[in-house]
């Protein structure tokens, strides 16, 4: 499925709703309270209580969905185009990033 | 670019490092950190200063890639499929959310 | 209830457990999850679904005490004293954020 | 400084500006980019590049009072008394989270 193909399919399901898209500013409250779902399962994985389990890394991957879902929707209300912009920061991850950090010696 | 191609791209960059991948709260801290700046980012095309160019638009688009990025790293030292974590998330938004917000008649 | 006791009170209550506070990493992780509790009660008070009432207030004050409980128990785990820390906030407000905004014309 | 001395300086620093406080999405922006910035530091501080100092903590004491300062903004326009509802989140927080984690044995 190509980013093209996730925002689309974003855009089937939004446009049954009127409006399709909350406001920018919604959208962003709504990621929030998804990023802090994705904290709540880390931290039941790796935090003070650990249980990692094949059940918590399921819950892991839904969370992360539904973050990129929400970012669809806040991308596709603006008609960005993620395929082209992911691009950019790949390209600039290997420009601007790669001094960042040891990189492995050979 | 497919969800398996994104992450791909960023395991390829990934792998220049050693360890590649930060430990899951290191990465859940960033992620938040990347968070908080699409938000200022938000905040500056609609909050009260209200400053929308294409600009900045631009801005918005590399700050979701951000956030995708880091959540391509969580996803692949997780060995997370987001392809298929994804489809499961569009069916899960048609069969539980489509009750939740009015929709559009007809 | 001061800043001190604010903290002091926190700290009776993690004074029960061994160790009394998490680590640094979970503690941002549960406050990114506060956060988005937060984040959550606002949305339904201002966003798409609107719904203010008090008991939704209540909520928010709930939220947003979770949150200075946990900034407490990360401010406790390293020693640090707020009194003395927000006194110095303030004073960078009136400092540097003074000129940000149109301020009111007498 | 008393909770409510905090929110009386935020307020009187508040008045200079009209409006006094910004939209409540608009100040929960604000507030996840605090988060961010605090999130930044404590990778920082605790994050795979490590480098604990008296310049770092004192770094993270500005980002917890930033916090402190915004919450005290959404409190104040909503006229929320944090003295009162933190002695409830107190009181909340023996009665119901004490069972949480394992406590000291003696």
């Amino acid at each position: 499925m190509s980013l093209k193909e996730v925002q689309k399919k974003v855009d089937d399901w939004a446009k049954q709703f009127n409006p399709p898209y909350w406001q920018p500013l919604e959208i962003m409250a709504r990621l929030t309270e998804e990023v802090g779902e994705l904290a709540r399962e880390l931290n039941h994985i790796y935090g003070p209580k650990k249980k990692k389990s094949n059940e918590e890394i399921k819950e892991l991957e839904d969370e992360i969905c539904d973050i990129i879902m929400t970012l669809c929707c806040l991308a596709n209300s603006h008609g960005i185009d993620l395929d082209e912009a992911f691009e950019r920061t790949v390209k600039k991850l290997y420009e601007r990033d790669s001094k960042r950090f040891g990189k492995k010696t050979v």
